[in-house]
């Protein structure tokens, strides 16, 4: 049976540090109609990622904030159900921005029609999109790792860092993992091919970490912050290269962290062993999309690049798996199934 | 009259925090022989820079620590008294390496003989010598200066900061300075003509800065950390480059500064805003020692590169002057004159 409304989560209210759910709202409305040009499209998958947080909070950022009573924004699978365009037929499959809900409209021209047949069309949201796309480039023009260099990459087992050990690997580097837990570091180990994994909240984690990396690290790519960018950074080799993707460790923060001052131990480092420290959004690398799936697809159907999803069920479920997301809970690359 | 002794200053202690007298020792010892391949140096003029204050530490660094009881190392111009080598005659005047001290032996084959006709020899330890290449590679190489930018340098009246401001300038950028003191800062603007230069000592220093960068910041060469980086972190553009040259903010500490921790603006801002973060060494850039000297002597032969020494007489006075340079106290390149 076809449901005849559309379930979509709004931001309440800007949270104050971690997300709440009463910072949401679920709700039910008319599914849209479809405009000249315009398809509708029902999701199939849900993207959750942590730079969705930064989406909730006012002020300027790199992209403009989700409005209060906005529906949440994000990237998604979703199939064609009509269309008002030459473009698109009922029954394609594609990548949309369409967010957090059930159904959207949207113009045919905004989606990027998929390929079922070449590889699962949620690795689209995940290895094939825009998180692969992130490690690739971030590692690739920023890191430049070289054969038999050292590539430190934290959250390991989430979307980003699985691909960038991988991919690090593939280019001839040591790859090192720091990731949370015992089962994630084996996975990282064991699935991934990870050289090392370090659980970061191990007590002897600093040292781990040195054992870990003996001839120093060269490429440290950047997920998180706080305590592992003090663990890594006294490791860091001359000319060492720290794309800086992401950091999780802060996005809940309504404060900063007691000190003392730990900024002068960074660029001390940064002066000494001449770092280069250089953050980044995929969106800069645009013009690499085709190297990269070209890349990447080969790698994945040689099986070179393996990749993990955490699917939760239904629209009602994704407050909660996003909150999850910011305290490492996934285990994978993190997508909410709608629509079953 | 010749004199029949060589006065040196040795390091006696490992200085915690500020350097002072007693850490220093001033010695007099037998003027030295040279042997086969080697000339003997009386020096004129002992360059006094910032760096030499990391030398004093132990532990690793970029160089070698200098020896407790070692005499202090530094840039040096000196004229050949005597030479057991074809490469180099008496009445010559060289580049060395000499240290704090009025004579040294050098193999000739490590000294570069100067011109004295072309420019005043004391610049080869200044505009034309270390400091003006570190201005120009760093600048040019990391900061990447673009017509129409703005360049922003601390200790904008020192050796390094006020060539990087007239390298922005000669490159079409807004140079802005920064400077301590409403002397320094008029000098910057009028006799070196930066486009403003703030005071960092006044109340509304971050206002001024945010005043004199109406297009914000492109390139910001950190000479110095501290309060004067995270008034400047604001203001960077997206896609800004820091080179990370100095430090003297912290040259002194002997703990990190109180809280709270400041580095997740700074990796934020980074990341947001897509900057380039890179530290480096004047040394890293020594193939383009051609490049510079061509471009730097044929600007301040034009007169469109200018410079300000401040010389101290005599050795015995070269800790105090030391001790000022790391609190600002100097205007200009701080020189020794030597030998008179």
């Amino acid at each position: 049976m076809t449901p005849s409304k559309n379930r979509r989560i709004v931001l309440a209210a800007r949270p104050k540090g971690e997300p709440e759910e009463s910072d949401f709202r679920l709700e039910e409305v008319e599914i849209p109609s479809p405009g000249e040009g315009q398809v509708l499209l029902r999701n199939l998958y849900l993207s959750l990622d942590p730079y969705m947080r930064g989406r909730m909070n006012a002020g300027p950022s790199y992209a403009a904030p989700v409005e209060v009573n906005g529906v949440m924004e994000g990237g998604t699978v979703s199939e064609v159900v009509e269309s008002k365009s030459p473009l698109l037929s009922p029954g394609n499959v594609v990548l949309s921005y369409a967010g957090w809900q059930e159904w959207a409209v949207a113009p045919a021209d905004t989606v990027r029609k998929l390929d079922p047949a070449a590889a699962p069309v949620s690795t689209a949201l995940g290895v094939l999109g825009m998180p692969g796309m992130t490690a690739y480039t971030g590692l690739l023009n920023i890191g430049k790792p070289k054969e038999g260099e050292t590539v430190v990459v934290a959250a390991a087992a989430g979307a980003v860092g699985s691909a960038v050990g991988q991919i690090a690997r593939i280019k001839g580097c040591r790859a090192v993992g720091i990731a949370g837990g015992a089962g994630k570091c084996a996975y990282v180990r064991n699935e991934l091919g990870f050289d090392a994994c370090v659980d970061h909240r191990g007590a002897a984690f600093a040292e781990e970490l040195q054992a870990a990396c003996p001839n120093g690290v060269d490429v440290y790519f950047e997920n998180v912050g706080g305590a592992v960018l003090k663990a890594v950074a006294p490791l860091l080799n001359n000319f060492a290269r720290v794309p800086v993707c992401g950091l999780i460790a802060h996005y809940n923060a309504t404060a900063l962290p007691e000190g003392p001052d730990w900024t002068p131990v960074l660029m001390r480092l940064a002066l000494t062993r001449r770092l280069t420290i250089r953050g980044f959004l995929v969106f800069d690398f645009e013009a690499q999309r085709g190297e990269f799936y070209r890349d990447m697809s080969a790698w994945f159907r040689e099986g070179r690049i393996k990749h993990r999803e955490d699917v939760v069920d239904g629209i009602e479920n994704a407050v909660s798996a996003f909150q999850g997301l910011l305290l490492g809970r996934n285990f994978g690359k993190l997508l909410v199934r709608l629509g079953r």
